[in-house]
Order: structure tokens, then C-alpha cells, then sequence
């Protein structure tokens, strides 16, 4: 049998810098665990759009359809800021989950022990916290026609459409569903039925899901009272699923929670290949920070830990992901930081390949 | 001259409770400050679907269209879940925006000094916070067609409409920079222009508004990025600019960032009226808490609150306005606290209307 295949966009900004940390850790299980990838590279975003005028070629695209897991960086950057809409870097980060009909996107927000104090909210709202939003990530606003600036009498009107058919909710909602059947058993749906009518189709849909799965507590919730509970006692939740826009919004609002967006991987997921596995790509949840590219400042450990989503959801190697976890939470106990994980003046912080060299050791 | 005219609607919950307190108010200015209002009051949400079967009566619509402004205090409850969308209480608070074109949400969000230790975050990211949000209130996805649930194929899907014309951004912006103007000048407008091209028509006419207010500073933020700011350093802020239902969701996270939620009020601005005054609705931030209506518990500082925001943005009564705010922060600074604002067991809270004695003491 041919070894897994993994296609790597390291994208733009820092995606580079946190992806070569990455592949030292993916050689690294070739070396030590047998767990040997077919890893090749490829560009995607301004990289995209600076060598073949598109933010993602049809032949990266081709690829990513044939591969087992993509592993994406971060894409953006001021450079790209007056490019015209259709050729912005993110166009390629939004054509890769809409082509490989990446429905469900899995956003950890945990809290690691060690960073606890570096949160803006108190320790004891924080230490502990282990949410999984599942957002829909193919439909919605994000992709919903018509869409465009058009003109209306002497004016110009920009509009775009929130769009969910029943069978997109439920597949991201059945996602959402087997996830808490994994973790705490606990669903929470956000949207706005009180004032939109998808919101209403998207509570009904979710509602009938819910029913094969009678051992799981399902809650819904206004995504503005979601905001707000998530600031005031995130712990009360354990799978939250929500639609595209919103879980923008929200998962990045539960991101910060924890202090530590440099920390926080993210899974997108499709349907089952040929070969079973997922059709899936993992990318940090952080973005491609221009202000700290090519300082060797970034922290590689939302990259790395999107690696270890991988091993989990695409590789089904369960203890190599708990390994790579381990290894990290390791590291952070010992006191290794990159500059973003600093609280407090005293401590020096380490470089991007510094904390990688940290975390091959842990391992 | 006739005094100015007040329609005071109660709604639903503990709208009724806290508005008692509201009326003793506005009755004190009246007879200490011989400010005196012609007060009347009506029926909306749950209370005017119970009275007339659907959640705001035309009669009500158009004495609202007649007074200088409206007192609400909030709408909806589990009673009313399983109505039709056309009469659910929300109907009826989104009916008066609309046809009232209240086009500019003020919702400031501010940490009271004796309350900073009361939010889920620490206490330097929060003491001292002064945030004014500007939210669009009578367009976007609240009100775009199509809307609807709709059979296509052999399922159904849900859509809605984000729409956006020039100068419904245009008139909200210029609001926006007229109260930066009057605080520290820094204006920031969030949307998702690098996904929605509703979001890129709002930037372009920001922009151009911006060029009208030299002295204000301007700043563009996506909204993921914004909710994850507000959670970070919300102090960066002081002027939020943003559409209807990003504004709903970041107003609520700014509101939990304060803790105390039952003490936020918010304007509502329409144009100008014969008169010069501007049509105007009046609500404070919180829902209707059917959890603790009827117990008097509820705290009645956000909607006395809104009524200090009336004498300042409808009747220009602008040291009325600060002498309210100041008795308010008196009764805080003094420790009386309503249950909502308890963070430790040993202090005894006061009712609803142990607290309105307590302001009308410290007037
Ligand atoms: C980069 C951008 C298009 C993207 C999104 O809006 O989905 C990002 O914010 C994210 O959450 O992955
Ligand atoms: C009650 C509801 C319709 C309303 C809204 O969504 O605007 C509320 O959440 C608000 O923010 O005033």
C-alpha cells in the first residue's frame, strides 16, 4: 500500500515559517513511528496570485481533490489589500473548501493549563475550557447567489444571500452530532430564527437530526445571546454548531478566549474518498500576521496541532495525535514561549524553529 | 409651548417592572426640575399579541410615528415560542424600527468603576472601558427580500437577503463620525469585505464619508477580527461602526464584556421630525428575562439609563442627562446592588424598586 498523501500550501505571511516547523515534525513520525507521507508542496493565496495571477491555480486545485489531507498555512496581507475581489488570497483559502465540499469545520477552542493566566478573562472562567464549534463552512452567506454591487436608480446597492438547503444543515448538523457523542453530549445550535427565516429552517433541520441521537442534550440558542455567554461562562458548552457567517464570528470570539490564538487548529471535512477517509484539509485558525513575517517570532503550535487533527480525523492514528498533543502540552509546562505567548516581561521567548527544536525533543 | 411626549411600552417579562421605575423618574424631573413630559403608554410584543392578536397594533404603530420619542422595554418570552414568524413579539420591536426609520443604534458599552471586578474579565482590560457602538438598524439581513422558506427540488431551503444601498451606509456612517466628533474621535467600521461584497460597497462608502470628518481617525477591521479585539483590548476602541447583524452580535459581546448587562441602555435615531427633534426609540440592552419576571428582582438601571439617553439625544437636556448618570454611579459607588450585579454572597440585594428609591434618593 502506497503511503498517505499530504498536500502542503504554506500560503502567505507567516504560513511559511510555521509550515516548515511542521514538516520537521511530520519527518520526524516518518523517522522515529514508521508513519511515512507523500508530502508535496504547493502555493496558494498572493503566493498563488504572484506566480500565476490567481490566488489558486487549477492544477493546485486538481491536487487537492487527489490527496488524503491538505495542510494549509494562512493566507493574506496589505500587498493583496487592492486587488480586485475575485483575486484576493482569501478566494483560494474560500474556492479549496467550496470545491472539496468541505461542509463541517472543527474549531477547538481549548484552554491549555499552562496558558490559563495569559487570557484577557479571569482564570476561572478560562482554565479548563474545551469547546468544539462545529461551523458549516460550504454555504451560507459566504457563497449564496445573487451576490455583487449592482446598480439601483442613481445608486449602488451591494447585496449578498444567506442561502441553507435542509440536506446542508443536516449534514453539518449530523457532523456536530457525532462529534458530542465523542466529547460531552452536549449540542448547542446558534442562529437568529427570531429574525431570519434560514435561522428557522436551520432549528427545524436541527431539531430532526437530534432525534437519532437521543443520548445527546441539544440546546439552541440566539447567536447574539451566544456572544455574550461565551464571554460570560464559555465552560457551559461543549459541541456549539452553527452556520458559516456565525461561526466566523463566534469561533473567533471563542478563540480568544483562551489567549492563545497562536495555539488553536482547525479541521475543515467533507464527505468520505474512495478510500474512506474524509475528504480534508487543516489550517491554524490564526491569520497570516504581517506585522510579524520573517522575524522567526510566530508560533508554530496552531499548525502543528492542525497536523495532529489530521493524524486524527484523516489517519485514524488516535495515540500519534495524543503524542503530538502531549509533547506540546510538555513544552508549554516547561515554560517555552514564543514572544506571542508572553505575559509577563521577564521571560525571553523563543523562536519559531526554537520551539520546534522544543517540541521534537518533548517527542 | 406643549410638553414634550413620551409613549412608554412596557412589553413583555420584566419590561412592565422596570418601567415602574422609569415612570417615578421621569415623574421626579416633572416635579423637582419642572422638565414634564405627556406620558402615555400602550401595548408591544407578547402583551399587544395577547391584547389584539398580533405583537403591535396599527393605533400603536401610529401614535409611535407621533410622540417625540418611545420609551420600550422589551419584547418576547417562551410563551410566544411557537407562534408564526409574522407575530412573534420580535415582530412587533422590528416593525417600529423600521417604520419609524431608526436607522442609528447608539448601544454604549461601558464598565462602571464599581462594577469593573463584576466581569469575566480581568479587571485592566475592563476598568474604565467606554465603547459606543453605532449599529444600522433598518436594513441588511433583518429586512432584505427575498426572504422566506421556499421548496426547491424535493427539499426546502432558507434564504435571506444582506442588502446594502449607498445611502443607507452613508447616513449611518455620518452618524457614527458626528458622535466621534463629540468623544475621542476614532472611528472603526467592521464588516467582512474580504468575504461579502455587501461588506465591500459598506467600506468604499465609509471611506468616503471619512473624508467629510478629517479630524476623526478611521480604521477598517473584519468583524471576526473585531469580535476577537473586543475580547482581547476592547479599550482600543471608541467609535464602532457596523451593520445590522454584525452590530447585534458584537453590541451583545461588548455589553458581557462590562458584566453587567442590566445596565446598558441604547438609543435608536431616526431623521429629524417637524420639530428638529430626531424620531427616536429608547430600550435597554437586555432581553425580557422570563426567568425572574414577576419577582421583583429586576435590575431597572438599563432602562433608566435609556431614559437618560432620551433627555440628552431627543430633548437636549444635557445636564439633566449627566445628573441622572451621576445619581446612578452614586447609588453603585454605595454598594446597593440588584441580584444581577452580586458577585459574592454576603451582600444582600435589592429589589426592583428598592433600587429605584435608591436613585430617586441620590437625585
Ligand atoms: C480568511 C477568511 C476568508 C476566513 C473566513 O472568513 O472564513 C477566515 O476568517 C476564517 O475564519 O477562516
Ligand atoms: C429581539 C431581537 C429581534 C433584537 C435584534 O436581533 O435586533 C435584539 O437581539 C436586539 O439586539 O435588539
Amino acid at each position: 500500500m502506497s503511503n498517505p498523501s499530504l498536500l502542503i500550501l504554506p500560503g502567505d505571511g507567516i504560513g511559511p515559517e510555521v509550515m516548515a516547523e511542521v514538516r520537521r515534525v511530520i519527518d520526524w513520525f516518518g523517522e522515529k513511528r514508521g508513519l511515512h507521507f507523500d508530502v508535496s508542496e504547493d502555493l496558494v493565496g498572493g503566493a498563488a496570485y504572484d506566480a500565476h495571477g490567481k490566488p489558486l491555480s487549477d492544477e493546485t486545485m486538481a491536487k487537492a481533490q487527489e490527496v488524503d489531507a491538505v495542510l494549509l498555512g494562512a493566507v493574506g496581507g496589505p500587498k493583496y489589500d487592492d486587488l480586485d475581489f475575485s483575486l484576493k488570497p482569501e478566494r483560494g483559502l474560500l474556492r479549496l473548501r467550496k470545491e472539496m465540499d468541505l461542509y463541517s469545520n472543527l474549531r477547538p477552542a481549548q484552554c491549555f493549563d499552562a496558558l490559563a493566566d495569559f487570557s484577557s478573562l479571569k482564570k476561572d472562567i478560562v482554565a479548563g475550557l474545551d469547546i468544539m464549534i462545529v461551523r458549516e463552512l460550504t454555504s451560507g452567506v459566504y457563497f449564496g447567489e445573487p451576490r455583487g454591487i449592482f446598480e439601483e436608480g442613481n445608486e449602488r446597492v451591494g447585496i449578498n444571500t444567506q442561502r441553507y438547503t435542509e440536506s446542508e444543515i443536516e449534514r453539518a448538523a449530523r457532523s456536530a452530532f457525532e462529534l458530542a457523542m465523542r466529547r460531552n453530549k452536549k449540542v448547542c445550535s446558534m442562529e437568529k430564527a427570531n429574525v431570519m427565516e434560514s435561522g428557522i429552517l436551520w432549528r427545524e433541520v436541527v431539531d430532526r437530526v437530534a432525534k437519532e441521537y437521543p443520548e445527546v442534550e441539544l440546546s439552541h440558542m440566539y447567536a447574539d445571546n451566544g456572544a455574550m455567554q461565551l464571554v460570560r461562562a464559555p465552560k457551559q458548552f461543549d459541541v456549539i454548531l452553527t452556520d458559516n457567517l456565525f461561526g466566523d464570528i463566534l469561533s473567533d470570539c471563542a478563540a480568544m478566549l483562551t489567549g492563545s490564538l497562536g495555539m488553536l487548529p482547525s479541521a475543515s471535512l467533507g464527505a468520505p474518498m474512495a478510500n474512506g477517509r474524509p475528504k480534508a484539509m487543516y489550517e491554524p485558525v490564526h491569520g497570516s500576521a504581517p506585522d510579524i513575517t520573517g522575524q522567526g517570532k510566530a508560533n508554530p503550535i496552531a499548525c502543528i496541532l492542525s497536523f495532529a487533527m489530521a493524524l486524527r480525523y484523516s489517519f485514524d492514528q488516535l495515540e500519534e495525535a495524543d503524542r503530538l498533543e502531549a509533547a506540546i502540552e510538555k513544552v508549554l509546562a516547561d515554560g517555552v514561549r514564543t514572544g506571542d505567548l508572553l505575559a509577563d516581561e521577564g521571560v525571553q521567548p523563543v523562536s519559531t524553529t526554537e520551539m520546534g527544536d522544543a517540541i521534537l525533543a518533548a517527542l
